[in-house]
């Protein structure tokens, strides 16, 4: 007999991408950054006291917050930690979306927005991006006569990379009569001379929430560790009510205190990445690829005219690389890859270039 | 302007047990292990890699299930971890519970239950627990006349100590129509000589889900670590649907394991806990507490009557003991006291002694 619930019974579960244990395959597959993270997280995992594993953890996880509340120039309630940035997303939804009410999002987007939707019984109102991965006018409107209470973005887009600019995002921000929750994952890996830093929002906006995590920045896509930035009234049921209590570990607490604090190792790593971007770009347009720009760790690549991007993920797979591919219409002639190493880049571009001309 | 739902702006959240700083504070207020974890875990903080940091964790911690599985005599299908124990709780109202449909709880029990009731618009049928805080007769009719799909009961009960039999969770178990969740976060603590295991139900009976936890019985509340254990029917939407696509993080999956594996370790520690109980239950009913029979790491002390609990758990806290106190009906005249060290359990009877007779 079968005990869930309906709703849980018809929906599917999200399919994270391949996480192979041996650690030779090249992952271009999940946006990790391929460098490691700061020493200072191994120093941390060293000392980690008796104590703080056999009591709880600090509830509300004072001490990070007050260091990402430094970095970032707004004040600790302003912020919530989180069991990594999906947590955010689940308890955002919980907060925010009456169970069975719509949430927005654009799409093509984060596959993991309707399995959540989904867990809520909430319909999914989706609006398509334009040709160029935008978000099209109107956009917010359409939010707003769907009863939409809560509607995400991901900025820089994924799985294109393209950056909304500050003056789109605050728009939709004002015409929107719910919460607006800007995911910002890709955020660090930014181009720096656009100067883009929509945080200083917060303090104007008050139904703007923005998703951080230390999982591709700062290398920490293991350790499970997100937060929330928003208004200190957005904040504050999820701080105090629909967060698990414990959420985030003394462990995760600390690690994560550490490496937000290395800002010179954590940007060092994000600037590698930014360098890598254009030869990775050009690499795949000279193989008859078209790429658009991107903001992000990864490249969206739709693949040349007679190849098959889902059987040229396979073969890369074959010989030891993971790219992902999404079988879903206007992302299925492409492949999403993430920056590697230079070695991973020129790696992937040579096998490339032996598939697409064989 | 508040954004969060109705339901979200009238309810209360969870109030967790005073968590301070300092490791001064004799801390008997929220059921940790007195002694340390294993010192295999401290092995394996020291040599976390980079690439397990890094990369994504294992989504379905197939490696600690397996460790569990083997350990609990059932398959890894029939397991799925936690981030805590709390995180299951939480995930089996998802799964199993319509939002605005009741859940069942016996009274009085651990208060997060009705706080992650709320979140899920749901009514709580609470059930009072007889005198002696056993499950009254038609307990489960009840629920069953109420709808409830998902009935909670604490085994040992808390917080009174109290173990329910094995035939009476079969009988209540076989009459439910919905899920009967044991949160079974104390059982380590449980007289061996009782030979009370629960775990084969699993085979027999699909309809029946048991919580572990590493937090008490491992000495690892600081990690946030737990885990189901039930029929693969009853397993399978919470492993594949509901749970966060990556709950557990890459270290907390190799500390449990770790711990997990190191049974003499965390053995010697219930066994210290077990050989204090009697003793610390004799001295606390020396000065006129009456004081239950426990079966768990803690005693439910109701003070003596010209006594009054509220004031007696400030004078402690200001001598630098903690015990709980709720202020509910049935336990405010009350105090909670986990079993401490044998130095910790002698400190806390001198200073009541002193409290008592002053």
């Amino acid at each position: 007999m079968a005990y869930e619930r309906p709703a849980i019974q018809r929906m599917h579960g999200y399919t994270p991408g391949k996480q192979p244990a041996n650690t030779e395959t090249i992952k271009l597959n999940t946006n990790e950054n391929p460098y490691p993270p700061s020493p200072a997280v191994f120093e941390v995992l060293k000392h980690v006291p008796a104590d703080a594993l056999r009591r709880y953890p600090e509830p509300l996880a004072l001490e990070f917050r007050g260091v990402a509340a430094e970095l970032h120039g707004v004040r600790p309630e302003q912020i919530v930690a989180a069991n990594g940035g999906d947590e955010l997303l689940r308890m955002a939804i919980t907060t925010f979306v009456d169970p069975g009410r719509p949430i927005g999002v654009l799409s093509p987007s984060y596959s993991l927005y309707p399995v959540l939707a989904a867990i809520q019984d909430s319909p999914v109102v989706s609006v398509p991006a334009t040709d160029d991965f935008g978000v099209p006018r109107g956009f917010a409107a359409r939010m707003n006569d769907e009863g939409v209470n809560l509607t995400f973005l991901v900025n820089p887009h994924a799985p294109s990379g393209r950056l909304i600019p500050r003056d789109e995002i605050v728009a939709i921000a004002r015409e929107l009569k719910g919460v607006l929750f800007v995911d910002e994952a890709y955020i660090d890996f930014v181009e720096p001379s656009l100067r883009h830093d929509l945080l200083p929002l917060v303090d104007e906006l008050d139904n703007i929430l923005f998703l951080r995590t230390l999982s591709k920045g700062y290398s920490l896509a293991g350790l499970r560790y997100g937060y929330g930035i928003g208004s200190a009234g957005l904040i504050e049921p999820l701080l105090t009510k629909t967060r698990d209590s414990y959420n985030v570990d003394a462990i995760a607490q600390r690690v994560a205190t550490a490496a937000l604090r290395d800002q010179a190792h954590a940007r060092d790593t994000w600037k590698r990445v930014r360098e890598e971007r254009p030869r990775l770009q050009s690499g795949l347009k000279q193989l008859g690829f078209q790429v658009p720009d991107s903001q992000s760790n990864f490249l969206l690549a739709t693949v040349p005219e007679h190849a098959i991007a889902q059987d040229l993920q396979k073969q890369l797979e074959a010989r030891g690389l993971l790219v992902r591919y999404f079988a879903e219409q206007r992302l299925d002639d492409c492949l999403r890859i993430t920056i590697g190493t230079p070695e991973q880049n020129t790696r992937l571009l040579d096998e490339l270039a032996r598939l697409i001309r064989s």
